[in-house]
């Protein structure tokens, strides 16, 4: 072993995270060696803060750490729609567009037979129980637009039929600032299936 | 701010490690969550005693956990060769090499005007102490080959001059593998300057 003990330990926590090969892994750990020792104790709080003080908030399973969670308990957000994402990143970048204020729900995955994943690993008992709330009555299914995406939200759109509610599925297309000739065929197909009228 | 607290803080955290932007450090983050906790307690505990476990060797300021470090209590090593490095990353890139058996100077920089650091900022008194061990026959200087490195290697030999110890410094050339077309001139005019005779 080159380095000494501490420093290896490190590089090897830092190895584990994903996308941080050995290399920048060495890099992260000689700048952690040169950072203020109280920036590096808050450091290591934040990380053992995140393990304890989060958990899902017991209405719409986002990561939180009050319960209900911050836009759970936003009285002023419309009760009429709820916007159904994989995960809480996907919540973050919804709530960036600043165009949606109604309620979301997080499945924290989607069905994957590949991975084992079905129908009762991710948080679908909890939506079902949210769609006894008569103030609903709109589900905007936004799960990615890749194949476990869209069988979560085929299988959704089907678990919720029997509720008569109207369920919703967000547009796919091209993205904007995007290029027509890089365009793939799937994407393209879509963008014309989805073509909607001008004038 | 759309993410709760705790895990704010730890995105916060990772921005600040170089070559880290706000999405990566957000991947992180939220994998850090899906994290063993022990193995988070581990990655938290290895963070902080990288700081207060480290420090540099009496001997030859390389970063060590033990004093004087692993490299200069290995009495097997060559007394008579002492090869000069940037940083504890060449020391160990030096190492990997498996041809070196004498002892290292870890400089801890290199002189650079631009940034302010001067002859007195890196580890350079320590070296000229070792230089009184009348065993050291040579100085290998093997700083990096860029404007400081060179500036670093060049103070080093004509301070070091007194002393009567041969001093060398690490060949320039085409790396092992390169392509002589894709070669900088720079880079092909020191491998030509420093051509050896093969016959």
């Amino acid at each position: 072993m080159y380095y000494p003990e501490p420093i290896a330990k490190l590089i090897d926590a830092f190895t584990r995270l994903p996308g941080i090969g050995p290399k920048t892994a060495a890099r992260l750990a000689f700048h952690v060696l040169k950072m203020n020792e109280d920036d590096v104790i808050d450091f290591a709080k934040a990380l053992v803060s995140v393990k304890r003080n989060l958990h899902y908030c017991s209405v719409c399973c986002n990561i939180t750490d009050t319960d209900p969670c911050r836009i759970c308990q936003d009285k002023s957000r419309d009760p009429s729609v709820i916007c159904v994402v994989q995960d809480s990143k996907d919540l973050v970048a919804m709530e960036r567009t600043k165009e949606f204020d109604g309620y979301y729900h997080v499945l924290q995955g989607a069905i994957s037979p590949m991975e084992g994943i079905g129908p009762d690993d991710i948080k679908l008992k909890e939506l079902l129980m949210r769609l006894s709330d008569e103030r609903v009555k709109e589900l905007i299914l936004a799960t990615n637009p890749n194949i476990e995406g869209e069988a979560t939200a085929m299988y959704i759109s089907r678990l919720v039929k029997p509720f008569g509610i109207f369920v919703s599925r967000i547009a796919h297309g091209l993205p904007v600032g995007g290029d027509l000739e890089y365009a793939d065929e799937v994407t393209l197909s879509k963008a014309l299936e989805g073509r909607r009228q001008l004038n």
